[in-house]
Order: C-alpha cells, then structure tokens, then sequence
C-alpha cells in the first residue's frame, strides 16, 4: 500500500523539544527559463513544501503492510509519560463476542491503555499544567510547513498550540490507543482542517473498500476521518481502520449501540451505550460524536420545521426520549461519559442533532437552543479537561452563515466549530460538494476549525472511492480559500509557486502543485498539443494571453 | 432538436401591456401522503415554476430545425415601433468574403437592420422616454416566475425594470438583429445571470459542435452566451449560433479583427476593427466585449504583477499599443464605436483586460487604474444610450471580494458588474469551477449582476459538452445561493419544495426539481435499493434521520 505524488518526495522535519520527526511533502520544481535578446537565463524556483496528510503511505522507505497496521509513532510517548497503564485485557463486556467472525478480524491485538488512578491524560490536561507534548510540538511544526524554509514568522509555536488547547480553542485529538496517528490541531488559529466521513451502511460496502476509501482519503488531504458504518461487522471494520489511519479517527457510538440493542431504539440503555464507549475508546477512536444537547424541551421546536430532524444521531435521540417518555440519556450522563473520555483522551465532538437539513429550517429556535445546552455540555467538558468540538450546520443560506458561526463561538465559549457543509441551497443534488463548498469556505473563514465534506452522493446514496475524492478535493479549495483570507502564515506560497509555473509554461510544476495532480495532468493531455508547448487548446497558439504578454514586455 | 425535463411543462404567462407571452418551466409534484391512526392522507403539492432559458426547444409544441433557426420573437415588436430600417443589403466589407464557404454557412438569409437616422432605438433610450417596451415587460414578468402564483409581491415591475435600464444600473441585450432571443434582464437588483462562454480555438472545435453546446448551455440555465471562437470559419459559426440561440449571444470582436489581418498584431486597425463590428451588429451580437480602458499608461504596472496579462484581448491590445507605440485605439475611437452599437442596440462590456491571473494580482493598481477608465467609459457610453456592462476578475482572495464588487460599483456608477469567477484560489486546477464558484457566489451576493461560468477544464483545455454542463450547473449553484442570501422575492420556492419532497420521501419530485435532474437520478438508481423506497444507501433503512424522525413524531 503506497502513495505517491509527482515530482514529490517525504521530507522530516526534527522537533527541537522532543525528539520528534514531523512528516511533509516537499514538491520540486523546474528552473524559470527566459530568453531576452537571444540569451537564455536560468533561474531555480524553491521547492514548496506542504502539508502532508498521507503519513507513511507517501515514504518510500516505509513499508507499509495493512494487515500489520502502520507504525506506532506514538507509543513511546505515551509510555515516556509514566501516567497511562497497559490493561491487561480488554474492558468492554462485547469483546468475546466480537472476536466471532475470524476472516474480518485484524489479524494483530494491541492491549489497550488507559490512565491511571488518579492521573489525567488528555492534551487539555497537560497544556492547563504548562506542558508541551510531543504532539502539541508535532502540530505546531505541521502547521508552519512553509515558514521555515520562507524565513516567514509564524505565530504557531509549540507554546501557541499548548495556550490554545488549555483555552480550549484547539482539540489534539490524541486517544493514547491510537498511536497511529500524527498529532494535529484543530482550532480556528490554526490551518482549516477537513474531515471525510467513510463507513458502510447495511445496504453496502464491505470492509477492504472502507480501508482503502481511509487511505485515499488521507491521500487526497483529508485531516481526519469519520467511521459512521452501520452495517456488519461495525467493530472489526473499524479496527481495520484506526490501525491503518495516520489521521485521527472520529465515530458516532449510538449507531453501534443501536446495533447491539437489534436497532431497537427503545431498548437502548446507558449500559450498552457505556459499554460501547469504553469498547471504542479502548479501540483508539479520536473523537466521538455525542448527541447530548438534544433535549425533550427541543422537541416542540421540531414541529415547526420543515425537515425536522435530519442528524441520524439526533433522530435516534429524539426517538428515545419519545418513546421512553424520557429525558436524553448522553445528557444525564454526561459528566459519567466525559470521565470515560479523560481516562483514553478522547475527544468529545457535541453533535447537533438538530442541525437545519433546509434552507428553511436555519438558525431556528429548535438549532439554537440545542447550541444554548451544547456551550453547558461544554464547560462540563473542560471541568474534566476533556476536549471537546461543537458540531454545526448543515444547511444555512450565505447571509446567515456569518452569525451561525459567530453564535456558535459565543455560546460555546470559543470551542472550536466542526461543521457539515453548510449547503447553500437545496436544489442541486448531485452536486452538494458543490452547494456546501460554497457555505463552508465562507463558514471557515469566519471562524469554523474544521469542516466536515460533503460528498456529490450526498442525499441520493453512500459515495462511493471517486465521490470520496470529489469530495474531499472540495473541501481542500474551501479550507484553503479560508486559509488565504484568513492570511494564514505561508498559505499563499503554493498559489504563488503555482501561478508561477502557469505563467512560465512549466506544465510539470502546474500538475505537481495541484491539489489533485492526476486529475489535472487527465485534463491537460486531452488539451494539450505538445508537451512542451507553450499554450493549451483553450486558447490555441496565437490567442494565448500568457504568451502574447510575455512578447510584448520583450518588446517593449 | 428538442429539450424535455422530467415531470415539467411548458406555460406561457401573458404580459398585461403587450401582446406577449412569456415562457416558463411548470414541475408538477405529487401529493404529500401521510398516514396517521392507519388513516391516509393527501394533500396535494403546487406546481413549482421556474425561470426557463431554453426558449422553443422545451415546448412540445414548437417544431424547431436548426437549419431554419428559432422563430423571431421580437421581430414585429421591432417593426411595431417604426424606428429602425431594413437594409438592402450587409453593410460590413467582408460580406462577398464570408459566404465563399458554402459548406459552412447558415442556409437562410436575414437582411439587417439598423436605426433610421436619428432614431435612437436602444433600450436604454426608450427607458429615458419613459416607454416600457414589450422587451422591459418580458423580462419583468420572467424574473418573478413564481410571484404571481404565490400572491407573493415583488418589487420587479415593468416600471422597475425600465428604471434600472434608465439608470444605467440594469442591461437588457437586445440587438434588433437577434429577434430570436427572448428578453431578459442583467442587474444587480435582479436574479443573479450566469455566461457561459463556448466557441471553437484553433486547435479545437467544429460548428456543429458549437451549436450543440449553445443548446446545451441553454439547456442547463445558461442566461446568457459569448462566442469566443477564434478558429476557422467565425462568422459562420456565430451565424449558426446566433440563429439558434434563445439567449443573448456575446463575443470579443477583435478576436475576429486579428484573424482578418493574419494574426499579425501590428497590422491591427481602426478600419479593420470597425467593419468587424459592423458585421457582427448586423449579424445580431446582442454585447460586445471591447477592452477600451485599457491604456498605455497602464503598462507599467503589470510588470510588478506574478501573472502579467491574463486577458486574451488586453494582451492583443497591450501588444499592439507596444508594438505601434500609440494609445489603445478602442480607446481613442471609443465615441465612434458608441455611435455604431446604438444603431443596432448593441451593448458594450467594457473588458478588463488587467483583471489578476492569479490570487497575488487581485485587486492591484493595474486593475484599479484600469477600472477609473472604465468608469469614465461607462459615462461616453450612456451619453449616447448605449448599455454598460463592466467585467471584472477573475482571480481573488475572499477577503478582498467584497471591496472589489464595492469598488467596481463606485467607480462605474452602479453599471452592472460582470465577473469570471473569481477564483478564490489557484491550486486546484481541474476543479476551477469549484475554486470559482465560491468565488461567484459572494461576489454575486455582494452586488455582481452577471457571473461567468469557469469550467473544470481551465487553464488546462478546451471545455466539451460535459465541462460546460458541469460549469452550468455550478454557476447556476452560485447564482442561485446569491439570490437567496439577497432574497429575491420567491427564490426560496424551489429550494422549500425540494426539501419537503425529500422530507416526504417523494424521489421523483426530489429530482424533478433538481438543477441537474438527470445527474440525480443517475446517482440515485446507483445508491436506491427500490423505487419506492423511502430511504437510500446512504443510511440504509434502519439510520435514516428523516425516517426516525416522521415514526418519532408519530408516536408522540
């Protein structure tokens, strides 16, 4: 299992607090060639070096075998810390269960970690103490891909990433059981990050495609990813995954409790929802998402929607609580589930079960007053140095994207934002990537930390790898067009490279700086009338903008 | 040649001043069927309209051959007012030259015509009289295609038309040579307008192919289209299009001046320039873009650019006023050229030929200094009741989309701006429709009245069929987000009749109403397991939200 890039190679970039290697991709490029009275000049262009998602797929020197899972990055950190315990086995009451079906088990077991008594563990734990760990120096480095080679300054240092993590602005998902993963920092200060949902369903996809649909996420750029099956072997597959994901991995537990209670919402309990926690936790899961705002006092509100609740977690909720005639059971428990998380540090991602699925239904009372509860959900968080995102819309209009995000900071304390979209309208299905690219570059650059694609499948059928990377090529322009208006330290040097190359007729450079290289060097041969030709059939050779500037600044 | 929509019918709303019906898209929907204590219920849907851009070829009705071209809609209304005169004959040079290829030429001939001396027969001259002309009426009752059913007011009134077009801050394109055409509106208080622009290169594309993407556009929501062939056989191909094409056709007349003189950019002149408009005015071109702000004195600020000159006309012009050493002559001749296009009612779309090539050049002094040319251009311009439209970028940053539209508005004195894009970043070649898109949608939103489409192809090819369909379909995504967040009376009908069908569960109203209906349901058949099904792939039947949420309110 390998990724490669054009003209690319895997550069290391070593810590100078710990003894880290942060992983980039540095792309080379071709020297400037110009002829001014006969004479031909060379001159080199820096190679651009940029953020790199795909983890040891990309090293040529790694080799990577999925049945085996990816290297243990930071394992040693975990144990150099003294303060978490290996258990000797695992604690979920599922585990005997799971081990049934033989051909999908991931062929490895890792014994699962967990804190101590008394200890606390979590990124947020340790950034309020005043440390900097490995991973908040990892993130920082990460995030000034550019700005050491510039000579830029860039206001992420390691003590910024900790500042903000304490504040609780940034999250570092970081479960100790997910060693896997490379550290990284979602916060509004920092790069826009994207995530990618995968998993399948009960109609679909089996377990190698979810892996590799992982994989190619984390080629095309996705910054973490979303294992939401529902179908068969919920747990296995999603081992498979979290073994081989260099990004962290995030999951919505309800949906594998409603599994083991036969998707019979009544009968869910906080029993086998707990249960579920600790099997996941004790997995590596990142991040969960948790319905716990959704209250019965939300209800009403739903009525006088137009598409009522469209969050699966939601609905599943507001089922519970109206079936049970009782009150949502992750608010209730929410101080017993946020003292689960602290012990793996796993991130709580408050889900917004009543986020708007219409144009109609945003910013409404019923998707406000889930956000009034979420920012109490969140203090309680933080009381245990839990980290926590607050997920958002959905389904917002452009003039009301700005106060979403504005009130979602206000209400939450400055948690940072995880959004779906939003989707701009509501008429274009087949091309929601499209309508949600347009609301979440504008939700980005007003201050959400991560948005969540939107694949062109949306709303018609589960995407399938080519929808995946639609999708999260989508999602790359909004965040990055967030980056640039945000002014972002750095962001504008790929653009500037790029533009660049395109002036100088340095096709190769144009295609290796793309987001998406292979799709347009496709679009390039089809234009293309030669290889080293100095227009394309856009314009043909004697209209070609770029080429007649260039003759005419030689002849002035 | 005959375009159909799923579930659609074609309506003709009469107009109350004029003898005129103007044509439009009905979806009929099905009813809404509930079942509540076992009982069913149905409660019927009203139809959705929608603003139609596909003229004859969606009318069952209508028998339309190419070879013949479209009925001429406005011909007797042109007549009617007994201002403009056929001629005898063409008046350009060229036109003995012109039809040596017989293969090629369109098989019908139309005489012109022309004002009579001293008549002034553009729109924006009626409206300064005060007349509403059946071309004001048409395109006021077109933009509130769903008002009149829905007893919603709108402020878009004939009267309120004729005082946009009056004032200089709206443009209805209506050469009295292209009766073919049915009236629409472009300004900043109206729906947001989408050009898409097609036309052969050298390297490239034939007539008929030509013509099928002008249908094509139309087919898709194109409001408008330039041709902007620069290969063989231009006048011809434009006749083919301009016969056939039921929306305003554009192009860049010196493209066709630099083929008449070989290519050869010196030997470019005022007499060869002048007769190829007067060709294409009487041919029918309904806006020319004519890149006249684009001074010598400009020069010098495009060599601190990254990108130069990306404009294909401001490069010619910039390499002629180099290589002749003289001011751009659009410029100098700039009343002349008025004098022509008000004979015909053509147009003006004063080009920026120093719009940025790249995220780095947005909003500079190059494209600054050429906008203040424009603005006093804009004033030559309507002194003489010629119609205005201002392109603009192109390539810009987020932050800085807003001060331009501001700054194209204030410098022009509230002529419509008409933008490529702009792309808010240059790293996704292959995807510029998504890098624009975002782009457009908040440029639109912020007051741009018409934006042209991109293409994922940019920078890279030619578009085929498929490119101008996926760059349709994502201008039309941004002007109507645009719309919304201006809240254009009735615009969220679509999107409310839409999400309640797919509330409801009614698919074949889902995709009817779908921009791209056929795009989904392509994506649909992959992802249903069951035509009636009320849930997809995408969470299989037992995590299906909107299902969870209809049995959770049920069982209330």
């Amino acid at each position: 299992m390998h990724i490669s890039y054009p003209s690319s190679q895997k550069i290391y970039v070593a810590g100078k607090l710990h003894d880290i290697r942060v992983g980039m991709r540095q792309i080379s490029l071709l020297d400037t060639v110009s002829v001014e009275n006969g004479v031909q000049t060379r001159e080199p262009n820096a190679p651009v070096v940029v953020y790199d998602t795909s983890g040891p797929y990309s090293d040529s020197n790694a080799d990577v075998d999925i049945r085996k899972g990816l290297p243990r990055l930071r394992e040693p950190w975990v144990e150099r810390r003294g303060d978490a315990e290996r258990l000797p086995s695992f604690s979920s009451a599922c585990d005997g269960e799971r081990r049934a079906d033989a051909a999908a088990q991931f062929p490895l077991v890792h014994l699962p970690r967990r804190a101590k008594e008394g200890r606390c563990i979590t990124q947020m734990g340790y950034a309020r103490q005043g440390i900097i760990t490995p991973e908040m120096e990892y993130a920082a480095i990460r995030e000034n891909q550019q700005c050491e080679a510039l000579g830029v300054s860039s206001h992420i240092t390691p003590e910024f990433v900790r500042d903000e993590v304490a504040a609780g602005r940034a999250v570092l998902p970081a479960n100790v059981n997910h060693p896997e993963a490379e550290p990284m920092v979602i916060g509004a200060r920092f790069l826009v990050k994207i995530n990618t949902n995968i998993g399948s369903s009960a109609l679909s996809s089996g377990v190698e495609e979810e892996v590799e649909k992982a994989i190619w996420s984390c080629k095309w750029g996705g910054d973490t990813l979303m294992d939401l099956s529902t179908g068969e072997h919920i747990h296995d597959a999603r081992e498979w995954i979290i073994r081989n994901s260099p990004v962290p991995v995030g999951t919505v537990p309800i949906y594998q409790a409603l599994k083991k209670v036969n998707g019979e919402i009544a009968a869910l309990s906080w029993e086998v929802y707990r249960d579920t926690l600790v099997e996941q936790c004790e997995q590596g899961v990142d991040y969960f998402t948790i319905h716990a705002g959704l209250l019965r006092a939300h209800l009403p509100l739903v009525q006088r929607r137009l598409t009522g609740i469209v969050s699966r977690g939601g609905s599943i909720i507001a089922g519970w609580m109206a079936q049970r005639g009782e009150e949502n059971f992750l608010y209730t428990r929410f101080e017993e589930i946020c003292d689960i998380l602290q012990r793996y540090d796993v991130a709580v991602s408050l889900g917004d079960g009543l986020r708007p699925g219409s144009i109609r239904d945003a910013n409404d009372a019923a998707q406000l007053a889930e956000l009034a509860a979420l920012g109490r959900l969140t203090r309680t968080a933080w009381q245990r140095h839990v980290q926590v995102l607050i997920e958002g819309p959905g389904h917002v209009p452009m003039h009301k994207i700005r106060a979403n995000v504005e009130e979602q900071l206000r209400c939450c304390h400055g948690a940072p934002f995880y959004t779906l979209g939003p989707l701009t309208t509501d008429i274009a299905p087949g091309y929601d990537h499209i309508t949600s690219a347009i609301g979440a570059a504008q939700i980005a650059r007003y201050g959400t930390a991560m948005i969540c694609y939107v694949t062109p499948k949306e709303h018609l059928g589960l995407p399938d790898r080519e929808d995946v990377r639609a999708g999260v090529i989508a999602y790359k322009i909004a965040a990055h067009a967030a980056d640039l208006a945000k002014g972002h330290p750095g962001a504008q040097v790929r653009d500037d490279a790029l533009s660049k190359a395109r002036f100088d007729f340095r096709w190769r450079d144009q295609l290796s700086l793309a987001l998406d290289p292979e799709k347009a060097a496709e679009y390039h041969a089809i234009g293309k009338s030669g290889s080293e030709s100095d227009h394309c059939t856009m314009c043909g050779p004697n209209f070609c903008a770029m080429k007649l500037t260039k003759e005419c600044v030689h002849s002035e």
